[in-house]
């Protein structure tokens, strides 16, 4: 299960919440298992689940008549399913349905609740929650809604719930530790594909083209690719373009896709021959600062003390003047999930966080550098997702 | 310019408006050309465009530290600029900085205006809107956000602007709809690569892989691949398995991709061997729907006429018992641009809009067929923008 069920349990109470209701793309997927292709790929179509506090209730999904064969496919482990909206599909009365289609079949016939506002409030009402205390993630759900639950429950009490799911997924399950280890992999193994066309001429947008068909054959989707050459690579957000690399540059990237919804989010370094002494002493700085997260990375280290060390280990390692405002995040449905490593976080690192820690350098006129590693924080230390480590690669 | 700039003073003007505000990633692009990175890939970054009327200021994008570089090399028609928040580039003194790394330098030396509230809240008091008519569009605000403007400026009024967004982006520019054709173009393309490898034996999977990595290879990104062999064909969202194709079976293809930010949508039939003839008269029928579609549109049109056009033609040539809610949509920036084509639509079909026009049909048992162009309104008629007509492909 995505979900990590004690996890929110425990932080509904400390809330004294009954219940909670997902409405992002992201927490409808991590709190049921069930993807809704309109809610990833638009803004607007309405998906939820409402989550009672298991004492109180089983958990509920809420979804458009369009999307139940997307349910009946994909089996989420929330069982019960609302529908809303019309929507139209024959049935060929001589053919015996499959176990799927009798499933989507049945979906079907459920009652049309017409808005997924009434769906959501038939829910509440008749989880018996028409007095209870409960959390409404907000940035999922249409604009008035919110007031909308207030005037239909003037009983109830809805308080905005984005940063309980943000605390929740902070977290990681295993099965999700899992999509973000095949996550890392492909991506790693999309440098690598695009690394191996990088010679004199090959333009930017040439190894782009080669990171993401690579990262589709591997089963994953392309999102993130910023691949920058020269001088170029100093622009944070570089996107892919024309220009072609020449002999010494340095190629960053800062890449990442999707795999069963999960993020990637790494970088790497190529060098087309040798670099200059200055990016190679800075980059050993910037490496030796990753490696230092590694090493001191535990259950019950605060954040702001993984920050000194990293940006202080960059420093006194051949950078003196490194400054940065984190050296990280969380990844996982999002590709920055909870914590940001920022230096005045007061979050503490738990067992199961799954970090990108990174220690990137933009210096406009020269390049940038950056190593970026997906680690996973396990009960006695750190367990990498690279295969590779962050030295510059020489071609 | 992507924005349809006159359209957009007539729809403001028609409100009252004096200025809008864009939130959303599709609607900051639109008004500025601007595509800020972090809220395309990410649910929460904001970015804006204030955008005045044009007799009362200059539009102004106001965006995150971390994303001047992309202003830089973007270069957006709107050219003033408010930054927020810490971030840390450093320079190469020595260097001679070219024309882009100039400009994000001198971006970079912006006041930090310290959050996206703050900034805007500047903008509007420095642009003399203290006490105007604003609309703002609240799918890519920050909950609490509009309530902190009002706040901040008990002189203004501030409205939802959705709407006006929505209708403004209706109808295309052509710098909009070069860039549709070319997404049409390439979803096409990257259909025919996967019938390429459609013989029997070969998993949705495969063909889901090759659709996308031509998508990659011709310059797009991957966003929806329903492809379905069979029974599975009749579920409206397929996603691809490893259902492995079989003599005789339907493929049916809703697929489509993002070209420089702007969407396709198209559905084609492949078939391994001869259909039945029950699937051919019914897909004969659909593609006759789509014809005749072609046929009307033109501007003045009603939309729920063009509906009634074209469920009745399908019926007529052979599909009976035809039931839809809607016969297509607008596509934009968004997968479903305005106008819905629905039967109890009160919009009138302009010219300039780009429409997908579809006749789906899922048959339980069976099969899905779907026929999906992508059409032009012209000032005479209708510019399609498929290479292939929605014939079913025999393989």
């Amino acid at each position: 299960m995505l979900l990590n069920a004690d996890r929110l349990s425990r932080l509904m109470a400390a809330d004294g919440l009954q219940a909670v209701v997902a409405t992002s793309a992201e927490n409808v997927t991590y709190c049921s298992g069930f993807w809704a292709l309109s809610q990833w790929v638009r803004r607007g179509p309405q998906t939820y689940v409402l989550l009672p506090d298991p004492k109180l209730g089983e958990p509920v999904i809420i979804t458009g008549t369009s999307m139940l064969d997307l349910i009946a496919d994909q089996k989420p482990w929330v069982r019960q399913v609302r529908r809303f909206s019309d929507f139209v599909i024959e049935r060929d009365e001589e053919a015996v349905l499959d176990a799927i289609d009798q499933h989507h079949a049945e979906l079907y016939a459920l009652p049309d609740e017409r808005t997924p506002l009434a769906a959501l409030c038939n829910a509440i009402g008749d989880g018996g929650l028409a007095a209870a205390r409960i959390g409404v993630e907000e940035l999922g759900l249409t604009p008035g809604y919110l007031t909308a639950l207030r005037d239909a429950f003037p009983g109830a009490q809805f308080v905005p719930a984005d940063s309980i799911f943000r605390r929740c997924r902070a977290v990681k399950t295993e099965a999700e530790i899992e999509r973000l280890r095949i996550s890392a992999r492909i991506a790693e193994q999309s440098i690598a594909a695009a690394l191996e066309i990088a010679r004199e001429g090959a333009t930017e947008r040439d190894l782009a083209l080669a990171f993401h068909a690579r990262t589709v054959l591997e089963g994953g989707m392309p999102v993130l690719g910023c691949i920058g050459f020269g001088t170029r690579s100093a622009m944070t957000n570089v996107q892919p373009s024309d220009r072609a690399l020449r002999p010494g540059e340095i190629i960053r990237f800062d890449v990442g896709g999707r795999y069963a919804h999960y993020r990637s989010d790494i970088a790497r370094i190529g060098v087309l021959g040798e670099p200059s002494a200055k990016a190679a002493a800075y980059h050993r700085a910037l490496q030796a600062g990753v490696r230092r997260a590694c090493h001191i990375l535990r259950p019950g280290l605060a954040v702001r003390d993984l920050f000194d060390a990293v940006v202080e280990t960059v420093r006194r390692e051949g950078l003196p003047h490194y400054r940065r405002t984190h050296v990280g995040h969380g990844i996982g449905l999002d590709g920055y999930d909870a914590p940001d490593l920022g230096p005045n976080s007061s979050e503490t690192i738990e067992e199961g966080m799954v970090l990108c820690v990174e220690t990137p350098y933009y210096e406009l006129g020269a390049w940038g550098l950056q190593v970026e590693d997906m680690l996973v924080v396990r009960a006695d230390g750190v367990e990498s997702l690279m295969q590779t480590d962050g030295s510059m690669v020489m071609l």
